[in-house]
C-alpha cells in the first residue's frame, strides 16, 4: 500500500510534506497537481479533496488533506517515526500543535498573501495592493515572533541535534 | 490544580474553550481579559501568551495559546473524556485535525475578518471596506462548503447522539 502524494513543488504545503516523507523514509509516490495549470480544480482532484487545494494524500482507502494533518497522520501511522517529531507526551505534543496553528493564521498566511498578490499575479492569480500590504504587516510581525519567541527556546524548533538532515529531492 | 481560563466571551476561539471546559466536565477559572480595553497586551497577559492573543490556559507550570491546541491538550489531559471527541484511531483523529485546519484559514479568518472590519470597526479596529469584502468571499465560500462537504457526514460533525449537550453558561 504505497502512500500517493498529490502536490505542486510550489506551494509550500505541499514541499513540507514531500519533505517529510523523504526525512522519515516513508515509500511515496508523488503525483503533480499543477497549480499554475488549474488541475486542482478537475473533477478527479476534487475527487480526492474537495476543497481543491494541494497537497493531498491517498493511503489506501483514506484520503486526507490540509497539510498540517497530513504530517501528524503520517507520523503516527508509520513506524519508526523517531518521538521527538511529534512527541507522544501530553505537553510536548500541545507545543506542537500550538506552533503548527500558529504558523496558519501568522507565518503561512502572510508570506502566501505576499507571494499571490505580487510575483504570482502576472500568473492569473487575482492579487490586489492593498491585499500585498496587509499581507506583508502580517509577515513582518510574524518574522518577529519567529526570532523572538519560537527561536528563542533552540531546541524545540531548530536546535536539536535530532534534526540534521540528508535529504536528496 | 486548577485550569486557568484566559479568554473573552467576545471572541469565537475563547467560546470554543470555555464551551468544551463546561461540556467535558472540567473544573477550571475562568479570567477574564477584555480585548476592547487591550488587556491582552498587558505585561502580565504576555506573560502569559507572547502572542497576546485570547484564550490562553495555564495548568499547573504549563502555559498554552491556540484554542485548538487547547481543546486537545483537554481532551487528553483530563480523564473521562469520552473517545468521540477526539478518538485515539489515527484515521478519525487525522479527519479532526483536517477539519480544525481548515477552520483556521477559512470558516474562522471568514467570519473574524468580516465582524473586525465591519461592526468593531466602530470600536476602535483598524477598519477596511476591501479587507470586509475578502473576508466576505471567504465567509462565504467556507458555508458553502460546510454545508455541501463537512454537513454531508452527518455523524462526524453533529449527527452524533454524543454531542446531545446541557451546558449552562
Amino acid at each position: 500500500m504505497v502512500l500517493k502524494v498529490y502536490a505542486d513543488r510550489l506551494s509550500q504545503p505541499s514541499r513540507s510534506v514531500l519533505l517529510f516523507c523523504k526525512i522519515i523514509g516513508i515509500d511515496f509516490e508523488e503525483i503533480q497537481v499543477e497549480v499554475l495549470k488549474n488541475q486542482r480544480f478537475s473533477p478527479e482532484y476534487k475527487a480526492i479533496n474537495p476543497m481543491s487545494q494541494v497537497p493531498a494524500i491517498v493511503h489506501g482507502h483514506f484520503k486526507l488533506f490540509e497539510s498540517h494533518a497530513i504530517l501528524i497522520y503520517l507520523s503516527c501511522s508509520f513506524p519508526g517515526v523517531a518521538n521527538h517529531w511529534y512527541p507522544s507526551d501530553v505537553s510536548k505534543r500541545a507545543k506542537i500543535h500550538s506552533v503548527l496553528d500558529w504558523h496558519h493564521s501568522n507565518l503561512h498566511r502572510g508570506s502566501v498573501g505576499l507571494i499571490l498578490n505580487t510575483i504570482m499575479a502576472p500568473k492569473g492569480f487575482p492579487s490586489s495592493p492593498q491585499a500585498a500590504k496587509e499581507a506583508e504587516k502580517i509577515l513582518m510581525k510574524s518574522l518577529y515572533k519567529l526570532e523572538t519567541f519560537w527561536l528563542k527556546d533552540g531546541s524545540f524548533l531548530v536546535g536539536s541535534s535530532h534534526h540534521r538532515l540528508q535529504i536528496s529531492v
